[in-house]
């Protein structure tokens, strides 16, 4: 492995380290065809930027994004950032012939997510958007049962994506809960993770109908130089007002024929990170829930009658894909594992010269959806693609 | 227990036998104030009927319905047949001042039910509508609870309720997939419990919107002498056409603020009466899955920080609702002992001229709600209650 | 079904209940060549005996079992009592000619399970002992699979029988606690249910290692004239031994060379009736829990690569013994219906002159098994069988 | 930090890879006092040993031990093989100065870990044996809440471990199932993980009484040189011996009066690293499965009546032992985080001068055990130690 290929990443929060930690592991459990290497960290505040890169081996630091993109000794960009952040780096990075690695979800709307694409493709780089859930040995190896014909032809897709940390009416006026820093609520931050999943293993979406509500209208201003993973210190007593849904449900058709339901929220109490979705077919059926994310429920129309069941797999044998380079059988990974997954296969991609997914054509079929979604919510009524 | 109440039976099959058997079984384990009698059982078939009442124990048998709602020595009459059948039997045997005990879904339509109700109360008689749900020790006791508080206001409703007896497209076209005796598909058969259940245990429902869809439009013609539980033989090759939906998705919104969803399936491969709930609450959280009926999960917001987590409530001690009346502790009840707790609760409420729930009254709420989606489903937009 | 069956019965208590249910349930779900008739009920306290009598619907009631057994009209003797009852009425029975259906554990010792066996078949009468948890439509199905060879060679038993009702240490002296009507504490109760599995399910038994406690030494004097199920009020303050082990841990061989465990245990908290067992063989493994006890897990080495987990079969189909007689599937059934499935059964093997297993046969083997074990552990070494 | 820890780490096959990612990774995640620095790598096999140190940055390479154990430039040596190979480098080791961070199970008997205990003390180096199961946050909560009282007095530990990958006869006769390489088979490599579970949650044993057998007598000899994780090649056709247990069952007595039972296996056939425990006391019930390491079930008598059960506890929130210094609530960790953990704490404990557990001292209590273990299945009998 003398390949190198220099990374840029732009953030250093949650993201920022769960990025970092892919690009030190992957050329450590997979066999890659070039290296990544921690050349420069970008953000805006020297100090915090300074520790972060310290610690996790970044070679320089710098604070402006745009003297990053530019840098000649860049090859990947990695945006670590909130989706408003997106657009503009990731179109500058994609000028500079920059391959970009990027944190989902794609963009704010649309049209962002068409002119980064198109800006990408006529740049000729590689983009990649991190879907990361794709990359869980379970979800790898259910799209393979799919494609074996396991499950025969999909009747239903149903989904919920369910977290609680904003129940408290207290919890602060996060970025998280403002249209103009998120674009919406757990439409765009969890179902965008629900609709890749869903193209990726079910097919294309023809019609949306949606609703969407508010629980809490108003919270303490958040102090947004204290926050963290999903938390932040609130501003005194002022409050201001949610300007995203708290939940969204969605019904949707495939063009398949296979009709489908999303669940996204933020006011499941008792959910942190739960991520379930079911597929039922004419062979079988399939279940997945992340937060046991090294299993995977499967019913086999196949099996003996009598016998058939859901099994639970659990999708730690070499035979499951990317879970070989890991531990024996029985020893499960983890949550930041995937995005060491997309790192190898993001890395082999550019060596390649392949297409990785999912990208940003497939970041525009997801922001398609999910916007007809919010549209479905506003008219009450159903949306056609 | 010197009172008896002399019942007549219409209906002998699948719910036939499961009415039967509570009628036997409800002074056995719970002290009623009146002793039921199985007096007459009315069916078509002489042949078969005569079978059935000599096992149960019905001392007489009839063969025109007619005969037995206007019989003098009948008390009650319960109606133990599919929908089609209900509205001309009750509103017969109202009009004789029998007390009814329904099976479910209520009736065909909106219409026939508010009918059947104001018949009904104008003549005074008792009238159940058989959810037989609602009287299992769990979702009993998970009424409790939220009657407590121990949930706190509610965000979310989430219901599926998954078979998957029709998946195989040589499965006959037996009543329940023909229009003019179901009615509806699942959205009749299937969500008519759902929507029972959520205005049970959350609230009224004001807005729905519906998707429904038919994944086998024709099968072969059911032979329905050779009707069973869910079976049928089938007639020669010929096809007919399937006139109900296959599955049908709701989302609503509920008064109180909550919203919700639903999701009713005959193509659930490997669900085979596949119930589950789950609600989410500002204070805690319930799930309930009817294959387990006899746990109950409750996530609570007051435990102790760390120790959070969905608790597996085994509904069989003597503090939970019904449970006391059967076995100890850890020994689980089954499906059929939810009509003996109906039967039970029948009796006192005839007894002691109370109001027992869920009766016509909440029969025609429900249907309001599934014409509501059948409709909303057509027009492809929400529909306002 | 002409023929008549006289059930004489001995116990109105929990057994006394579930008995009655069962004989009165079998003829209801199975085609049975003989109606079970429920003639005499028996039992000391005459009061308490003619209301249960009343209640179930016993024909006549009587104080004096010897009475009883010596009555032409009784066909049956059901023995719903405690262990210490048993050999005294069973062998009094025997010579009368009468079958019997008796309650576990068989005895009170090996000595008198071998006179009970002897004097049964000397008077060729038909002897069914009561481990009703083989006839649950899970475990019916788990010895099908062995027998089919789907388990192949079995390598382990692992065994669990947990309840916690004795946790408190005010807790009164109920029978079950002292020796002179108990002989052992759940070595003698729970484990006697768990060597029947074992036998049934794997094989004889060849050595045991047994090792037993108590953790309260003491405890109130109980009010038996207030017992029920599991359960006393105390006798003002005066405390008395607790003569039996509160628990029991075994470790045995098997003739076939397969290994097990078992544990059984009144100091589980938490557990209610918390029997589960564990098979694993050299082509799959099967998995039982009680309180799930419409469940089986089956794991099976002749799945695909990859797609091998422990299927979550729910018994309730109609191919899984015994369930085709009750719902369609889906529909579970609960602790009581074991009862019916034994009585069906045993009036089948009376008709039919059939041997009925497990018989006095298999009760005195077990007992055999529970000596050794209390003979190991006051020796603390193994014992050969 | 700008303290270094130069670490030299013998052995690089699968521990050597847990290790050196702990020792890379421990940094990131945790606040260290000082930065393990991989200095050197030491193997016999020099090509594997070079690619291997160059791909986890490793700066020097070492083919024999007594170069590295006596390398000045070396403070802590990392012993990652083999417990036949722990003696020996170990006391050299120490005897030079240097930390010890070493694998399980400590040695292959009880006169060896006295002495290399002895020879730690004597020669102040700090000692840690790698029972990295502790170290997961469900355990260490689990052992937190115990601590805190919320177990209430034990009544009962009950665990086993269970492993599938030698059920067929034709795997390999690798090292592990040679006594002169692997002293035992399950009882040192499985039990050794649960006793000292065991002393950590429950407390010292004072009895022992053990059951071993062998399946499989005879196996193909192995190609050691292709040996991985849990595999190997064969020697073309020649057989040889098994000289260790295929399974090993314990039942023992605690020194404060709860009694436990152990089972440990390589034949149970689909559970592939299948750690559970069961601990159930006065107050409340613990359960434990390593297979869902995240997950830890809790159940307490304080909780309301009719509302207690088993808690599914998610160990993810930043209230449980090291799992804020991962990733939000929900979002799981996995095998390797534990190494990561005890290096953290590894490299604090030299830091501070203060001791960590478990150390040579447990690792010899564990030995005592498991060889109380082996001789009571020699001689049939309870052992006490």
């Amino acid at each position: 492995m003398t390949k190198e290929l220099n990374v840029g990443i732009v953030g250093y929060k949650f993201m920022g380290r769960a990025h970092s930690n892919a690009w030190l592991k992957a050329p450590l459990f997979f066999d890659l065809p070039a290296k990544p290497v921690l050349k420069t960290a970008c953000g805006r505040q020297e100090k915090s930027l300074k520790e972060f890169a310290e610690k996790w081996g970044w070679e320089n630091i710098e604070t402006d994004w745009k003297k990053l993109v530019s840098s000649p000794d860049i090859d990947i960009v990695d945006i670590a950032l909130p989706q408003n952040l997106h657009y503009e780096i990731a179109l500058a990075a994609a000028k500079e012939g920059k391959h970009i690695f990027c944190e989902k979800p794609l963009s704010m709307n649309r049209k962002q997510a068409e002119e980064m694409l198109r800006v990408c493709e006529d740049h000729k780089v590689k983009h990649y958007l991190n879907h990361n859930y794709r990359r869980t040995p379970s979800v790898a190896f259910a799209k393979k049962m799919i494609d074996d014909g396991k499950v025969g032809r999909i009747f239903h897709w149903r989904c919920a994506y369910q977290q609680d940390w904003i129940v408290d009416p207290d919890f602060p006026l996060t970025w998280q809960l403002r249209k103009e820093t998120a674009q919406a609520g757990p439409q765009w931050d969890l179902n965008s993770h629900a609709v890749d999943l869903a193209h990726y293993l079910v097919g294309d979406i023809s019609t949306v109908s949606c609703l969407t509500t508010n629980f809490i209208k108003e919270r303490p201003l958040a102090d947004e130089t204290t926050s963290g993973n999903l938390s932040a210190a609130t501003l005194g007593d002022q409050r201001g007002e949610v300007t995203v849904e708290d939940a969204a449900l969605m019904m949707v058709q495939f063009k398949n024929g296979a009709i489908g339901s999303f669940e996204a929220t933020r006011f499941a109490t008792g959910r942190k990170n739960g991520l379930r979705f079911e597929i039922y077919g004419s062979k079988g059926s399939i279940l997945f829930d992340m937060e046991r994310m090294n299993e995977l429920q499967y019913y086999s129309l196949a099996d003996e009658e009598g016998t058939q069941g859901f099994r639970l797999i659990q999708t730690t044998e070499t035979v499951h894909p990317y879970a070989g380079h890991w531990w024996p059988a029985g020893h499960i990974i983890g949550y930041e594992h995937a995005f060491v997954h997309a790192v190898a296969d993001f890395v082999s991609a550019i060596n390649n010269d392949t297409i990785i997914e999912p990208n940003f054509y497939d970041g525009l079929k997801i922001i398609e959806v999910l916007e007809a979604g919010i549209e479905s919510a506003g008219l009450k009524k159903q949306v056609v693609l």
